[in-house]
């Protein structure tokens, strides 16, 4: 017989739910994502198989609304503001200044050993299974994407960027260098160099 | 008894290591890299699965080795100058002209069909596997990356790149943009991006 969808049972799912999440973020963290699975999800969750199964379709949908979730939990906990909700980015008038908060904040997540091991998974299954990776990007990158794409926006109406301008390509300026760094290890990801990457594409690297 | 290293013998060792190659890569598009085996490598190349192991720990470095090798057998076979050789990127003079056609380049390859697959399945199991990642890195992205460093210390001598400019940063705001759309698939990667990106990294996006 089918549950019913009554307050209790909610509560119930929503605990449930709290603990699949938290029981895939320990296991990736813990012995990796190749080796972690419904079977182990469902056993350190308390739950059984079917449960996960009638809610995902496979660990990496897991692990993604695990990593989802916890996002929005540390935004939740700091009390943070919009930009940590993934609302926008700050602005304060200053794109320079904005542009150097928001990539500091991101080496620091990047560097984060809670997000680290469950987003280099998912960036990793993206890459080997491309319906997944579209799902994921989709989901999780394109969204913040375009945060940079509306602030870089308002700096054009600020007169802080050149009108003629393309924010999806001015994005990438600042975006795919620090990704790049953090995926491949193609160099050190530091405030240092977030802060000197705002600064060459805003005035370039050509004498002015 | 061990096989000796007579000429005769490095001729059949040298047939053997392009069939691996030609097996691996056709097997890596036709298939996938998933189900791309070491037995599958061999049978399809028509030698046993020893003078396989024999060479290589695993079917990623059979691969590795087989990308490094088709990308050197293109240069020779287009006659190509040093900058397909990996040696250097053209000095014409012209720093901004010399990148775009240096990141045109590397557009084409980057969506060649021949090198799509093996590349993707590389990056992929560089992520998943963090030692394998590191010798990919080291040995088939750190020199390219270098190519650019190289290039734009040149830039500062000639005047056309500042000389307080960092080139282990510049390079990035080049090379990091084609390579996130081409991995992650964040926007189009044509001709003109290319251009585009040359021009916002040396003259900025900022008002000059």
């Amino acid at each position: 017989m089918p549950e019913k969808n009554t307050p209790d049972s909610n509560r119930r799912s929503e605990r449930s739910r709290r603990a699949i999440y938290d029981a895939a973020l320990a296991l990736v963290a813990e012995v990796g994502y190749p080796k972690t699975t419904i079977e182990g999800i469902a056993a350190r969750a308390g739950v059984g198989k079917q449960t996960i199964y009638r809610w995902w379709s496979s660990k990496a949908e897991v692990l993604m609304e695990a990593f989802i979730d916890l996002g929005a939990q540390a935004a939740e906990a700091a009390g943070a503001g919009d930009w940590a909700k993934n609302d926008s980015i700050p602005d304060t008038g200053d794109v320079e200044a904005d542009l150097k908060t928001v990539l500091r904040a991101t080496v620091d997540e990047l560097l984060d050993p809670r997000y680290e091991a469950p987003a280099r998974a998912l960036a990793a299954e993206g890459l080997a299974d491309p319906s997944f990776g579209e799902d994921f990007v989709g989901r999780l990158l394109m969204p913040s994407l375009d945060l940079y794409v509306r602030r870089l926006r308002a700096a054009q109406d600020a007169g802080q960027v050149r009108a003629d301008v393309d924010p999806y390509i001015a994005r990438d300026l600042f975006v795919s260098p620090l990704a790049q760094r953090w995926l491949q290890g193609t160099g050190p990801l530091t405030h240092a160099y977030a802060d000197t990457l705002v600064e060459y594409a805003l005035y370039g690297i050509a004498p002015r």
